[in-house]
């Protein structure tokens, strides 16, 4: 029934994910693993400020980790840090965040700092940097290949085999002066809203280890939010860029399908081409997402992957009053209190400070969540399940619908990609109409971030996977409050899915919190809705 | 078996299709009639100098007609010429290619008119043009959508339906200032490389009526030849731009996907993505093509077409030398004498100008051929065998693939994707490794142009849609010479389709027939291969 022709494996699943994680526990030098007696006490849900305290890392360590990006390859490249300075400190960090929140698969310390070591002597010896990226740690999601190192996706059948491939992506970053130092975890396939596999199990929020840190990139977001990482790389089919820096209160953004180089990352689902699956970066600012767009564009990656679109870099001037339609909520499931609180708030800045804000209409968005749901579910789960059986893993109860989905013909795939353009022109015809829209306003997801095993509905998001947008969220600098962030007494949900998320809700269990929202641009206008966010920030007070 | 949900039709097909025939007379003006005793031969096989001789055409509707795209448009703006008058001339001129060639499938020249009458309107009152194509008629292949006419695309079922839609382009090119006054013959679905159905028939080369003018544009490449239209729209999935303008002698240019608005044209497959069908122009000089393209560009499509890439029209200067590698064969079938003649005619006066040339391997094109037929065939021939059935008509005998095959579940169209873009990635690797590399050089067929009912191989042209790259066709300034024609004594097949290719072939046959290249671009390089083509049609003396 599932398709596969992939051999079955001789060792048991739960052989191999004791295998893996062994391997990556023993990949951490021993003088960076925190002794038992060390780690904070379970109780201790927000561990984001136990590095500076852990005595493994130097003042200078600290301050590099606490650096931004754009400050790195400054210093950097002013001779100020060494590559192999600023990639121990972050080696160090990453260990120490790894053994908090789980965030890591693969461990590539020594081949890192041997490589930042090379970038240092040719900095010596030329006066020059490689690259707009010099000597910059970049973390990258599982499933970015790195010949000789797994890509396990969330799998147990991939998680001991080192891959041969190298994904254009890496390739670019190497060119660009990029130090690759580790991989970060994931959900089996990367189809979960939250990172738990079999193999590694599951990442943790940092903020609130009670809380995910949201998927399928929760790893990433995780070491993003634990300064692990200055910058890292993700992908996003249905939010999986955006829902884990949402869930950590960092930056991100889903470009359009053809920016940014894609090919020879691995997949659960390869071949699917109905809902791009597109990367993107992570960071603790907006600043940093731009530098890295501008780096990677800079390389003309068309040369280098076939479906990347010749479109360099563009320079915006926004218009000193913006434009922004504000979908308050989009019909299927209403955002949780503190997202809404986040959106009056954004709006009443955004009013103050002279910008022209409208409401944006939900429709079409539950027809574009019913096609996305067709889509993933079209081979009848079969690439996925395929991949389970070779090692007999169960699948995760999140991707149930996998296990049951019944294949398409061609011909229903080919009416539900028709549908979708037509829905997309609809879409777009909306945006033109609103003469002058800079970009719309949404929630990133319904949470400030839900407990470890609650993510309901990627709907705010999957929306822009079918359209194809450019799409950016930020922290908007409100914090989830249990005082103010209450349900109205007459709630009333919008369906079933509503209901759950509106029961779930406690407004203790967030308390503290970041909350973010999502800016959506028209296709392929990614250094646009960049410029927009970063003039929302400014006008938030947020870095 | 077909999974038809549509409705059977009362009307036999052949009523149908004689009330289509009929409709289509019936709209050509008595005074445009050509009396039997008039009309040429049928032994008469090129019948391009007849409108000059028919003594239906005024000395300056010649004059019109015979004039290029630019030159009609400059000759308006400045008021020298009204539209009215080039309307009407290109009217008159079409009327007489569809009744020698069978070119046409709709006929709107009241329509026509009456929007010539109110642009000249505009023009007196205020002094400007409406848009840089104020006042140009541009035919249309048949399946772009006009409200209030029927875009049968080759079915019955649609012949008599006028259609409520308009497609983006139509409305685009209005916006631009054209005059929309015919809409011209395609094979049943498009998915022929001539142009023959059950509703009009075929439509035959006016260079020569033993041989075809091509498919499936190949109402256009019939018209254009004729002068019966400056400027034409096609439609390519498989070289169906390409192919007709070859066999004609005329100038295209297949875009990548999304340069080009696409929304909403009527198609046979309706939804199939894998191998994207484009639109381009086609006229009687590259110049031409250039000023289509920087008009449709210039419109800012992307804010119409969801589908469309927001790339502004790119000046291009190119190296004083120019690097072309050389495709001799693609090791499927070998192009026939003319056409080899033609390569080397055009290799010997590049280099002779200076300019570089190499060889280039025919490696992945047989690949890319069988995935071609493999995607064409994914839905088992659901979508077209549904419309044929709504109306009893039987398949064409050149789709009797469409008949038989099977349809394929998503799960293996995921794979055959997954080997494409494979493929592509190769193919992008070698073209730039091959350094400076400007444009690859084809045949575009196998032929000058082949008999009526023997084409028989895409080959040239198709594997440039699985790779999307941007390609155009022009004719080298050669003549079929039934004398120099002639295969090699000790030529030798590379299968069974290049054998059939070869016993077709008759020296006498295409005697006097221009025949036509194929420059090949990277992907979203439509300027580029443009300036490219001009500066080789520029050492080829060709206009």
């Amino acid at each position: 029934m599932a398709g596969t022709e992939l051999p079955r494996i001789e060792q048991d699943w739960t052989d191999i994910s004791a295998k893996a994680q062994t391997k990556l526990r023993n990949s951490i030098p021993s003088e960076w693993r925190i002794v038992p007696g060390k780690l904070p006490s379970d109780t201790q849900l927000d561990i984001t400020d136990f590095p500076a305290k852990s005595g493994l890392l130097s003042d200078q360590e600290l301050k590099i980790t606490s650096s931004y990006a754009t400050e790195i390859v400054g210093a950097i490249a002013a001779g100020e840090w060494t590559a192999v300075e600023v990639t121990t400190a972050f080696c160090k960090r990453a260990a120490i965040a790894h053994q908090l929140t789980n965030c890591l698969t693969v461990i590539m310390f020594d081949d890192a700092i041997k490589r930042a070591k090379a970038l240092d002597d040719h900095f010596s010896r030329t006066g020059t940097t490689t690259g707009p990226l010099h000597g910059l740690p970049v973390s990258l999601k599982d499933n970015f290949n790195i010949p000789g190192y797994p890509s396990s996706v969330g799998f147990c059948a991939w998680a001991l085999d080192p891959v041969k491939e190298e994904s254009t992506i890496v390739s670019v970053l190497r060119d660009l002066g990029a130090v690759a130092y580790v991989k970060t975890n994931v959900p089996t396939a990367m189809m979960i809203a939250e990172s738990v596999n079999n193999v590694y199990g599951r990442t943790v929020n940092p903020l609130n280890r009670n809380l995910t840190s949201g998927g399928s990139s929760g790893g990433e977001s995780a070491l993003i939010a634990m300064k692990g990482s200055p910058l890292g790389v993700g992908t996003d089919i249905g939010g999986s860029l955006r829902i884990p820096a949402a869930c950590t209160g960092i930056f991100t953004i889903r470009p359009s399908y053809g920016r940014f180089p894609h090919f020879d990352a691995r997949t659960g689902m390869g071949g699917q081409e109905a809902v791009a699956s597109v990367h993107g970066p992570m960071a603790r600012s907006i600043g940093d997402v731009k530098l890295w767009i501008e780096s990677v564009v800079g390389a003309k990656p068309w040369l280098k992957d076939p479906k990347c679109i010749p479109l360099p870099y563009q320079l915006i001037t926004l218009n000193h009053k913006l434009k922004i339609a504000v979908l308050w909520d989009n019909g299927i499931v209403h955002p949780t209190p503190p997202v809404t609180r986040a959106l009056q708030h954004t709006v009443e800045k955004l009013k103050a400070a002279g910008h022209e804000i409208l409401d944006w209409p939900a429709t079409d968005h539950a027809e574009a969540m019913i096609l996305m749901g067709k889509f993933f579910l079209a081979d009848g789960g079969k690439s996925i399940k395929s991949v389970l059986e070779q090692s007999g893993e169960p699948l995760q109860t999140e991707m149930a619908a996998y296990g049951t989905a019944t294949e398409l013909g061609v011909h229903e795939l080919w009416q539900l990609q028709k549908q979708r353009t037509a829905l997309a022109k609809r879409y777009l015809d909306r945006m033109v109409a609103c003469e002058g829209l800079d970009a719309i306003l949404t929630p990133t997801t319904p949470y400030a971030a839900p407990k470890n095993g609650e993510f309901r509905s990627v709907s705010y998001t999957g929306v822009y996977n079918i359209l194809d947008l450019s799409a950016t969220t930020f922290p908007t600098g409100v914090v989830a409050d249990k005082e103010k962030d209450v349900y109205a007494q007459d709630f009333t949900a919008f369906g079933e899915g509503d209901e759950v998320v509106f029961k779930d809700y406690v407004a203790g269990d967030v308390h503290g919190m970041p909350v973010s929202l999502q800016l959506v641009g028209k296709r392929l206008e990614e250094e646009k809705i960049v410029a927009v966010t970063e003039k929302v920030v400014e006008v938030l007070g947020v870095k």
